[in-house]
């Protein structure tokens, strides 16, 4: 299991974003990444360890070339967390909605 | 709709995340948020502001106690990221079982 608090770190910033969302289109490479960004590859690759280190990508090296992809840890871990949340929420609603009714019924007995 | 990367900021710290797990059972004041926690009261408030920013939490003032409750544009703002990620995860799966079955058809006219 990645280490959620990178994970979540790493979601955190707009370009490290903007590299996964590229990544769902498929593999890259460092350089094709690089590309649309008007950042320095230094920092590209500063990145690209914050990414992996949350478990949301995966590096592998081709002769030179160093290709990266999406991996499933991250995500794993933040979407498990996550779902405390969502569960969280569901009740505060549920107990909302039964304190609203609870009040319409007083109404009617007035 | 949230910041997202105050969002994910938010998340990326484990006291916050207990914060929110507490706040999943039910609404708390800050006094009863703090108490499990051997941080100050300030340290707890700096907490709050953070999650308040980045839509994960809400507060309310009743008398002079601060009542706390989650809160959805947060989720509802990482979650509807997190979609894309997922998408691109599973593309990612069936282009490798793809790959894989293709492997195995010319494997098998060998």
């Amino acid at each position: 299991m990645a280490n959620i608090d990178s994970a979540f770190l790493a979601l955190a910033d707009p370009i490290r974003r903007a590299i996964l969302a590229r990544l769902a289109k498929g593999e890259a490479t460092v350089l094709e990444l690089a590309e649309p960004f008007s950042v320095t590859q230094p920092a590209i690759s500063r990145h690209l360890k914050i990414l992996e280190k949350g478990g949301l990508i995966a590096r592998r090296a081709e002769g030179t070339k160093r290709h990266c992809r999406l991996a499933k840890p991250g995500l794993e871990a933040v979407d498990k967390w996550l779902a405390t949340l969502r569960t969280g929420l569901e009740k505060s609603y549920q107990r909302l909605d039964s304190v609203l009714a609870e009040m319409e019924v007083k109404k009617g007995h007035k």
